[in-house]
């Protein structure tokens, strides 16, 4: 094999692929990264529970497939100078790196045993802006489950239904669903592994390019314009979360998100991440004052909001409330409160782009 | 006690005194920092081996003293809105911490029995910019060795002396000597800890203003504008350093610094870390080739250089080459190597500035 490339082009691949291969792993070629030259440059990682493949442009010389340790290909090509990088494997599976005036020459492995990605057949397909499925992954991830006992909730379900593509993660504590419009009227459920869609997450750009999204029976396909991306799916039926989220509220209101933020954010403070204590939250005459007490002292934080329906005292994990006013990436929200001892709900002002659900706790 | 003062002073000097607060203490008055209003608002952090006093201008409307536990204080500060701040002793020693519409009530511990800053008896006191005590802390502090069977190496050397101030730290395998001009005449010689110039490093600025330095038998005293460090001094006798430079040189050799140091990272890439496994120099027609041979692979980086003197084979730790290169803060560098087993030394092209020395490794 021998072919040469852009550093650039080069990295960015190798940092892709790496998001899909093991770092400790018993048998060496899984910490390796699969490289094939025939009519352009294509890099594999792969950890079975999700794989992923990249294609770039390359001078190609001589057709070929090697693996290379990941973490030492990775760290040699990122110190390399922004130039062209000259690649050759020798009979003995030793593979030559040349860049201007540096020279490498490290221990390569046959390609041979590396567990190729497997064919994902096309049955539902459907497309979505990278912008739109990171912002989605963004709103919903945090509040998966990390309960393995529970393993279908430490995914998030993706579905596609009449046009619509929701994702949602909960953790029987909070529950977070993001929406957006999709042009097909394909209808699919599937639930993808937290793990995995962080790494996608990472991949992802903010970017008005198109993700194809494949489901097969047992795997998720996602495409990129240079890499496919292979993430097994999590079995078993997912709860019906709609059941969940309350249709009755005795209380909305419409906050500053920032200005909430850093409200909640010194009240915990007191709390010291310690989770016995929540922090209370009273609204009353158009205030929203936000308490909490502990061994450490007292906080109080008085807010200006709107009030619709009756005053309230609820009281709640500060961290549930930030983690989700933290992804709202809007101005103002509105949030409607059941009762003083059901869940509360996180919504935008306008429109259904997500919706966000946390359970109180009691309050002494 | 009752004042009040602006956030950002507050923060600034909290963020400065924290760096001599013990982290964690048996007695919780250690873990606090002392505040008095008097003329001025004082406040104090003291760990024995370090002590820092900060004064702040601020509103004292009633004197007193108190100490409040220092990360609280310090996190519940840092997230107060940019406003003025209200804080206020009640006779049960709880304190009210008010900013705009935010309100804290923490527990705080009398100010009786905090152990006060000693007395620096003035003897001999030096001046020096804030940037060049910084920049001697700097190119020497990596340099001290961390070896407590030899307690003195711990620690950096500060000599005045007719004229010149010198910082030296060695650890016996590498040497770092700082120098710049002062007014005074004074002579005098002490070892001060390499923690504590950590954290003075940490609170000089880039700024022309003067450091005072006053040294007593058994303290140094910083002072800056607003704010005095006390640092315990190492017992005794530094070793006498200038008798490890050598002075005559087989072979110098004049190179781009972030040429060879981005050279000899990716050689050291090769050896994993691992110490058994030196980079070898050769330098010999006006090149110098750097090689790493390991059990991964091996590596070859060529720089074309001005040689004067024989050709030369040498081998090197490459951290202690990219400690010492790293912060030589100059475009180009002179290296003198007496001899293929001997120290080579770096020193700027001009002037005197630092002297940086390290000893070779046996290559095989």
């Amino acid at each position: 094999m021998k072919f040469s490339c852009n550093k650039q082009d080069l990295m960015e691949a190798i940092n892709i692929v790496q998001k899909a291969v093991m770092t400790k792993a018993t048998i060496p070629i899984l910490e390796g990264i699969y490289i094939e030259t025939n009519d352009s440059l294509k890099m594999v990682g792969n950890c079975y529970d999700m794989g992923i493949e990249c294609s770039i442009n390359a001078d190609i010389q001589q057709k070929g497939s090697i693996v290379l340790n990941s973490r030492m290909f990775g760290d040699i090509v990122r110190r390399l100078p922004n130039s062209e990088v000259f690649i050759q494997v020798k009979p003995n599976f030793n593979v030559i790196i040349e860049c201007d005036n540096s020279y490498f020459e490290i221990k390569g492995l046959s390609a041979e045993g590396y567990p190729m990605l497997p064919t994902v057949e096309e049955e539902q397909k459907i497309s979505v802006s990278q912008t739109s499925l990171r912002n989605m992954i963004r709103k919903t991830i945090y509040a998966i489950s990390n309960d393995e006992n529970r393993k279908i909730l430490t995914g998030s379900l993706i579905e596609a239904n009449d046009g619509d593509l929701s994702m949602v993660a909960l953790d029987g504590f909070r529950l977070a669903v993001a929406k957006v419009m999709i042009k097909e009227d394909t209808n699919f459920k599937a639930v993808i592994p937290g793990k995995n869609l962080t790494e996608i997450y990472k991949i992802l750009e903010q970017s008005d390019k198109d993700v194809k999204i494949t489901l097969s029976k047992n795997q998720a396909l996602f495409e990129l314009e240079q890499c496919r991306i292979i993430s097994k799916l999590l079995e078993g039926e997912y709860m019906n979360y709609k059941n969940f989220l309350p249709e009755q509220f005795e209380t909305n209101i419409v906050v500053d998100v920032s200005e909430i933020i850093e409200s909640i954010e010194r009240a915990s403070l007191i709390t010291n991440d310690d989770k016995r204590y929540p922090v209370k939250i009273v609204i009353e005459d158009n205030k929203m004052l936000i308490t909490s007490n502990t061994d450490v002292g007292i906080s109080k934080e008085e807010l200006l909001i709107n009030i619709n329906g009756n005053n309230m005292t609820i009281g709640f994990n500060p961290k549930y409330l930030l983690d989700s006013l933290k992804v709202a990436d809007e101005e103002k929200v509105e949030i409607f409160f059941s009762s003083s001892v059901g869940p509360c709900i996180i919504k935008p002002i306008e429109g259904d782009s997500f919706v966000f659900m946390i359970l109180p706790v009691r309050i002494k």
